[in-house]
């Protein structure tokens, strides 16, 4: 039997393997209720992917396209999929220049990138959470991830770091946009990154230890 | 007002800033029920946290040691978490070697390091999923990565690969073994990289599309 053995040698470091500047996100949805299916599938269903290449499977879903695109649907997303009380966590990979990737998959559309903006932005709510930056190929990472996150503190959505991540809070909506930021302003500095993001939103009162 | 900006300028890639050869994972568990508090601290409280360093707060739970200590309690927590039938969401960073990391919060037991083998080693069930890796610092990370999906191909446990990720599939105890693996090897080759994972449990039947 033949096996599908994976070859990356033709790719290199600081070469993103797509010419197009794709951006994109890989993520899940997670309410903790016993009706999770029919959250998250209304919500998948309700985002307008007219500006994205999209893919949902049983592991994830990925959008790809302009930064402002992909930034646009995940955050609809999460915010279609909040239910007042429902304790639900969104995991979410945002990644741009991988060596590994390729000019495949993807909607480039060039106006009006954001499809859902005047449903998304009118449901706002309280979110913690943490995400942590990688700036791949590149010796300087830990300058660059320090810039953004004194940024996120001076927004206020910083609000602490700990082992393995830095510590998000505030609204939804400002958080997204500092996210947004993020993925903007590291990937103008390095030729690939991946921004690995975790938010919960109705988390229990009182300290779970 | 002060604000407590960050500077990781002392920070070297290349130079963990641990000395100690300290891994750590941060984790959640989505367990997709009403019932997801109980679920969640029933299965934390249950792990033999003796041979790591923990702590669990509103975000996310971290362990720090040694690798097997925190692989062991790591799969230790997510398997007695496990009800027959709930979905369950597993999401994990693995870390090592980063350079703003420091000799703390850590615990290195150097014997018997899985204080949670014999229990957590009887309780086996499916999973899908996927992992990223990324070897920090490193010109030659895509090398890297192949060399280790091509091992879970061998292994049986990678069945796939998408944008951002490598699918994995297989019972807990094969995709664990194999990721401290992929730990393990990485770790030995690059002086800094982080382990993303997702995993699922009771995954409801039917294509989501």
């Amino acid at each position: 039997m033949s096996k599908n053995y994976v070859n990356y040698g033709k790719c290199s470091a600081g070469k993103p393997g797509s010419t197009m500047e794709i951006t994109g996100a890989r993520f899940n949805l997670s309410p903790m209720s016993d009706q999770f299916e029919t959250i998250i599938l209304d919500a998948i269903h309700k985002v307008d992917l007219s500006k994205v290449w999209a893919e949902t499977d049983h592991i994830s879903t990925v959008y790809r396209g302009r930064e402002e695109a992909v930034f646009d649907t995940l955050k609809a997303a999460f915010v279609f999929a909040y239910k007042k009380g429902v304790h639900m966590t969104l995991e979410a990979t945002v990644s741009k220049g991988c060596p590994g990737d390729s000019d495949s998959d993807y909607t480039l559309e060039m106006d009006e990138p954001r499809a859902n903006k005047e449903e998304s932005s009118v449901i706002d709510f309280p979110v913690i959470g943490k995400f942590a930056l990688y700036p791949m190929g590149s010796d300087d990472y830990m300058g660059t991830i320090a810039e953004v996150v004194n940024e996120g503190i001076d927004r206020g959505v910083v609000t602490g770091s700990g082992h393995y991540g830095t510590n998000l809070g505030g609204n939804v909506q400002d958080v997204f946009d500092y996210l947004e930021y993020v993925s903007n302003k590291v990937g103008s500095e390095v030729s690939h990154y991946v921004s690995q993001i975790t938010l919960h939103c109705n988390v229990p009162e009182g300290d779970i230890k």
